[in-house]
């Protein structure tokens, strides 16, 4: 059996940064050519970045990507790197986009995929399944490939997949099994939820099995405004067992070594309804230098912990790509900018996380002690900024009352945040949870002010989770339990009025939580949560809010996408809607 | 020559509200009935409303639609209307939804069109081609159907198609001739754009001809958040030629008799590609009571008072479907402010119409003379709320220059309209025109505060265009011109800094046009822009703010969409892109 050393590369491509991503690739590469690597993998559209959406109806963007692609082949081979058989992903095309009904549908942009070696372009994939649910529109923007291409390097037929192909059953990966492949390779650009990563590894293993083949699985780190990417790549061998796993949420670079069988023969011309499409590379490849390359199984981490990491890397990429350098947060002495910071301070450091008190007369006492502890236990730079002059003059000119009076207070809020932002030039964060978020318990253009919102995916049970999660980290580490347990354990508080706690407006968050899940996540109807146990008063109340919510949550920041539904990309709903669930 | 007494229901769904709808149907039904029809056809998804997005993916929505379909068919009996036949659109399903990889491609969603007589469903046909572009994503909702319905009526056989299945080539219309119907009725929820009713007219004239029948294309009228539907119903004869046409944003009923061939035997089982489905209702129906029963052809409006219309149907079915009657508007005396109030006037009566004028320090004197000039001329409420105190305070409290103190004056201001919504229960109209929103020109959380914006998807100089055609048209009628001449005649500045005119940042708005509607509508590259005659020096800067403002704009408020990019679902690009044009 030949033995060819296969590196992964779990890296971070920046959407439209051509340059700057085929500058990954050239330094990637090396970095595996010195490790004896001869087959390097990129991510999914690691050229352009992904997704790159409406990018794509862009003429001179594919133009850019195509040369890009070309100029990127020579360059490795410039850099001496041309002996390895490097897998690339870009944005191809052979036709104007699909943009109208009367675009050619045989024709149009292709999410692709190339083998590069030699300073050439020696083949190409496009993508055959395309996804179109959830946060995937493919079927608006690509074509389909319809033909599967096998290449023989050192001896083995690798068969090119991407992503979804994995995905949905028969197409390339059966056609892989009828071309005898000994390798199939799989490129990803796999957003985060919590809990795919075990949905994945028993997907990688079936259809291992399927193809009767090694399957390389490489998955994109960091994020995308709010897609995160956790990595998580992995081999699998043709019986299913898993030989090699990265770690969740870092760059990695995989090195290994696979025993592969040798290919005999060419493969059909076709198999499970698609072209096969053969070309050899090279027949033999020296053996890979001593010692052989192994590489771990990396560890699961814990659920929080993974949800933590994915909110600090969308977090910490969101600023980073946008070129913001500092953050700014009204901090209220409450769970939800408590936790906001202390992931601000995980992701680009104290130093570049400001925070602000702005207490009113109706803040509570603890609202500015548990604040200036969070700055003493984190390090984040601190002040106060009292609102009532300002609230006060909007009140002595304008007849107010009532709920305009509460929102007034958070507006001046968002007013300062903004004003400090545009003079000292911070990224805003806003804080609302997915609770609030979901029922619309919030201030347009009061709290919900803010360029980006880590916990828009996050609800409040799961915030006290992550909480204590993260202090109980830090006390194992011997570290300063960020997070101030008075902010854990009082009852939540708006304090906009003398008094007032959330639990005035809405239920119990266990409670809110759970029909939330089930009603927002699940589609639920009225009758079906009802059967669950739930008061029929406090489902009406709960999804009555839900629904009249929707225009506020299409004016919110972006923030890192957890689970099934974000409310995001991923949900879609009218604003005006007159359905009620009876 | 059997003649069939055609009604075409030009009319206004609401999404979601099943009950609504359904009274909509009965309604106009009674009144086809009384003018003699003997088949009467609603839009696209009449039911339910268009489009619902993921209200798809909830079942209970599923089984309300179904069940409401059910109990219409049989009210229309009880009403005495059993005797017609009724075509309504509706959503339908056989199985779960779409939304994952594991959806069953042959089963699921559907875009569905049912025809009810004598108190059942008699037949249902399934939407074959989805449109999947530009505010199109039916490829994530509905699975395709792959059978023509045709149903003998009155001798007549009768093709029954839905929207897209007009647009795209092949499919059921080519089905239609195979299956010699005489008539080919499509129902549709087709959006307005201008100069799409050129663009229809023709395609219904091809069609017709290479389907060998009559063609009756019924649209709905009125506006679903963003989307404007401009009705445009209308009947063609099988040589291509006009028969009769509906006017735009008007709901119409029109009842028309045609004269349509005898059907001979029956169809054959499949054509096209397609299965056919032969139903017969009746081979003979009584002739229609005399008189015969006409319908003109509409005169086509000019552009102006076209887009004048959309914006005017845009605003006034989101404010009466969202539940507000009143709006409130910060009046500046400028051009874009001025505009919205008219069209505001125009949708929901002046007496439901609150202007208010915000002067500061750098306010003109014609600022709010002209404001003032408007109220009177329209009898719009108007107020006048100086923000100098407040402002004032912020900066005696912080520490702020230059671009801040520019954004804290509209940022003062959008707190004193969403305290006076609060109050008074007023929906904020904000008034950013589409040059504006691509350039990033303007202040977040300030001017751009608000519900709704009629001007989101109409470059500046089309603003001036269409208040001078608005004055015109008063004249020619009569009536008050409603916009001051000094509005439309001024330099246009934002007033927050001395002697401010938006030409210090900006190119002037025909250079900044013309290429904000290649770039932004025509997906033109850099290279275009300059071979095509600007300055390269402009087109950088200009293209860099747009490139730069996708995050403002995807915080904006909703508008009526009337080109073929609007800032909404139409087009859809990440928040970070270091894509450059080179």
């Amino acid at each position: 059996m030949p033995t060819l050393r296969l590196a992964l590369a779990q890296v971070d491509p920046t959407v439209g940064d051509l340059t700057g991503n085929a500058r990954i690739v050239r330094d990637t590469t090396r970095r595996a050519a010195d490790a004896g690597a001869q087959l390097v993998a990129f991510p999914e559209m690691m050229l352009t970045g992904y997704p790159v959406e409406d990018l794509v109806f862009r003429e001179s963007f594919v133009r850019a990507s195509r040369a890009a692609l070309q100029t990127l082949a020579a360059d490795l081979d410039t850099d001496g790197l041309g002996g390895l058989a490097v897998l690339v992903g870009y944005l191809d095309a052979d036709g104007p986009s699909r943009m109208s009904a009367e675009a050619d549908p045989a024709r149009g942009p292709r999410n692709a995929l190339a083998l590069l070696s030699g300073g050439r372009v020696v083949t190409r994939y496009f993508k055959h399944h395309l996804p179109n649910y959830g946060v995937f529109d493919e079927d608006r923007y690509f074509v389909p490939g319809d033909a599967l291409q096998v290449v023989r390097i050192g001896g083995v037929d690798v068969a090119l997949t991407v992503c979804e192909d994995l995905w949905q059953a028969g197409g390339p990966f059966a056609a892989a099994r009828v071309a005898g492949a000994g390798l199939v390779v799989n490129v990803n650009g796999s957003p985060y939820e919590l809990n795919k990563d075990d949905v994945r590894a028993e997907l990688c293993a079936r259809r291992a099995v399927e193809a009767g083949a090694t399957l390389a699985y490489v998955n994109m780190v960091g994020a995308q405004d709010e897609l995160v990417f956790d990595g998580d790549s992995i081999v699998v061998g043709a019986d299913g067992a898993p030989l090699a796993r990265a770690a969740q949420f870092a760059e990695e670079l995989m090195v290994l070594d696979l025993e592969l069988p040798a290919a005999t023969g060419t493969p059909p011309a076709e198999g499970a309804g698609m072209a096969i499409e053969h070309t050899v590379l090279s027949e033999q490849l020296p053996t890979p230098p001593a010692p052989r390359a192994t590489y771990g199984i990396a560890d699961r981490i814990a659920d929080e912990e993974e949800v933590w990491a994915a909110l600090v890397t969308g977090l910490r990429d969101y600023v980073v790509k946008q070129g913001f350098s500092s953050v700014v947060i009204a901090l209220s002495g409450g769970i939800d900018s408590t936790v906001v910071a202390a992931i601000a301070c995980d992701a680009i450091g104290a130093e570049h996380v400001h925070g602000v008190s702005m207490p009113s007369e109706y803040s509570s006492e603890h609202s500015q002690s548990d604040a200036a502890d969070l700055a003493e236990r984190t390090g984040l730079h601190y002040r106060v900024q009292p609102i009532a002059p300002m609230v006060d003059t909007f009140l002595a000119n304008l007849e107010l009352s009532g709920m305009a009076v509460e929102n007034l207070q958070a507006r001046v809020r968002g007013v300062i945040l903004m004003a400090l932002s545009n003079q000292e030039g911070h990224l805003v964060l806003t804080t609302g949870n997915k609770s609030e978020l979901a029922v619309g318990y919030s201030t347009l253009y009061g709290d919900s002010v803010g360029g980006f919102n880590p916990l828009k995916d996050v609800p409040k049970t799961l915030v006290w989770q992550l909480a204590r999660w993260r202090n109980a980290d830090a006390k194992r580490r011997g570290r300063t339990e960020p997070i101030p347990a008075n902010s854990i354990s009082k009852p939540p508080s708006a304090e906009l009025r003398p008094g007032q706690l959330d639990t005035d407006s809405l239920p119990e968050y266990d409670e809110l939580d759970a029909i939330l899940a089930r009603y927002v996540d699940g589609d639920a109807s009225r009758a079906d949560l009802v059967a669950g146990g739930h008061d029929a008063a406090v489902v009406d109340r709960v999804i009555g809010m839900v629904d009249r919510a929707e225009y506020k949550r299409r004016q919110s920041a972006p923030g890192p996408k957890i689970s099934p539904k974000a409310f995001g990309r991923d949900r879609r709903l009218p604003i005006t809607n007159r359905f009620r669930e009876a």
